[in-house]
């Protein structure tokens, strides 16, 4: 069956397009008779009122167009959640697109976002697409960027940002492993390209250093992937000693390092121990493995990105200050 | 910054809106000279056409709107990934809903999907809806069942779907299980409300009866979510005698029973043997589980279904007869 248009119930309830939009919109300009045969040509003909044409007519849809790097990643699938239970009862839908942790396709998403005329965008940054979020933001969209900042430029600090304190974090974690004895320590790090790669190899240098170390014994360099994990593992295998002690910084990396540790029969902690930023579920069916890890809240991160959304979508809260949440964690233990 | 509307350009051009359109749509019916103009307008005013403007006239968007019933389990954001893999090389952008397996929200999310014009629906539906669902597909909206079927309802193989064999799997496990000569089995059931909890239930009621059992020695209805699984165990243990081995019918339920299982001290498979549909990726922690499971293949179902879509979004193919894809499984085992 198509669907009846506008003008098809105006032209059976012989009444202007005019009167027909005045009806939905609950105008008190129409006499109670023509909102009568309007209502009946609506019902007669199934006619629904096209959201596009709603919100054609306000320049705006209530949609959140939400760029997150991996949906895989229940990381960023919990703080999406938190988003959609905040702001889905205020009638806003979420819309979701991955990047995949590249740039090129991030920055094609920005433009679709830009040209659907979302009401708002949340962005969890692949990096080297700064210009183009400043641009969107200056533009009048509402933009809170989620979990990684911009890359250091001019003005990067004048978005809103729900993010971690990722290099004090990081410090934490190394400087618990330093405390325990260990002294070969392996880093598994995240990208340099988005910030919170860069933040929380700051901590693990600043914790080493101010130890009296100059360098990790191993490091490498990953990208957030579980396969980085494990490629990390075998690289710190090749060089003849594996370390003590591993920090991997992020939750999937550090299943991989775990599932190559594992493979390679090697026992946690005794032979090697752990340190992650970000829990690993499946590191609670590991036997005492003494795995520490910053507890992250990536629903309560995404409940606080919704109630910004809500403040920043508001006329009155539009250009108020950026506002920065950063949540603080503590190091909790699988025993 | 205020965006600049076609009047706007149009005024500064000095041509009419209509002239304006002509240039964006590429018409021949343009000179030069105006075209010029109007381009020199566009850049001056910063003007970007609207994407709803541009889809009002078509009465159609270039989204597919996707409901899920968890965007928090890997495995609807795998086939959700392969899905946009797939449509995302055509123009498509996904909108991803979550239902949280809850009837009415999932009600809701139709109902938006079909206000939003969207070109096309996929749905993995958390029962309930189906007189809803048959009356988008009736009205020329195609849609795409993955996962789950509808309730047996009359009509409801009038759909596309992209699925499991959901029965033929679960007997294998189960089956799998009594050969390894386990009879006190616990089985962890999924929702009766949706096809998948259903069709794997009679799996494994069909493989227990043949082997001479009338009912498992264990039963505990679960929700497909880890609370699930860890109650069901729960639930197992109170009885007094926790069965010797246990099928459990979703991946993030056999997380749940695998954590209370360790928790409680119990080996794997020494004390309860374990037989997942759907894989555990932290199962390969686990030394020697010995633990069966059915490979699913998300990211394949995602790319079929995608490709599926994308044929019926084309004239062509739209009223062409349903198309039903059944993914075959096999058992394979972590050792």
């Amino acid at each position: 069956m198509l669907k009846a248009t506008i003008k098809e119930v105006a032209a059976e309830a012989e009444v202007s397009t005019a009167t027909v939009s005045r009806v939905l919109n609950n105008s008190l300009k129409v006499s109670i008779e023509a909102r009568q045969r309007v209502s009946a040509a609506i019902a007669k003909l199934n006619y629904e009122p096209s959201a596009i044409a709603r919100s054609l007519k306000q320049d705006r849809t209530f949609m959140i167009g939400i760029i997150v790097p991996d949906i895989t990643n229940s990381y960023f699938m919990e703080i999406s959640k938190g988003i959609e239970d905040t702001v889905g009862q205020s009638g806003f839908q979420l819309m979701f697109c991955s990047s995949d942790e590249n740039t090129d396709k991030e920055g094609r998403l920005l433009q679709l976002l830009n040209e659907k005329r979302v009401a708002a965008v949340v962005i969890a940054t692949a990096g080297g697409n700064g210009d183009k979020i400043m641009s969107m933001s200056r533009s009048g969209l509402p933009v809170v960027l989620i979990d990684r900042s911009l890359d250091g430029q001019d003005g990067s600090n004048q978005l809103d940002l729900v993010a971690e304190d990722n290099k004090a974090s990081a410090y934490m974690l190394t400087r618990r492993l330093l405390q325990d004895g260990h002294s070969a320590l392996g880093v598994v790090n995240g990208p340099s390209c988005v910030s919170t790669g860069r933040e929380r190899y700051e901590g693990v240098l600043q914790a080493i250093r101010e130890w009296g170390i100059d360098e990790p014994s191993h490091l490498y360099n990953g990208d957030f992937s579980v396969e980085g994990g494990i490629r990390a593992v075998r690289q710190f295998g090749q060089t003849g000693s594996m370390p003590t002690a591993i920090v991997s910084l992020n939750n999937r990396m550090t299943f991989g390092v775990l599932l190559e540790l594992i493979r390679r029969g090697l026992h946690i902690p005794s032979d090697v121990a752990i340190a992650s930023f970000g829990e690993v579920e499946s590191g609670q069916l590991l036997k005492n493995p003494k795995l520490y890890y910053i507890d992250q809240q990536p629903y309560d991160m995404g409940k606080r990105t919704g109630e910004l959304l809500l403040s920043r979508m508001s006329k009155e809260k539009r250009s108020a200050d950026p506002h920065v949440e950063i949540f603080h964690h503590q190091i909790k233990c699988i025993l």
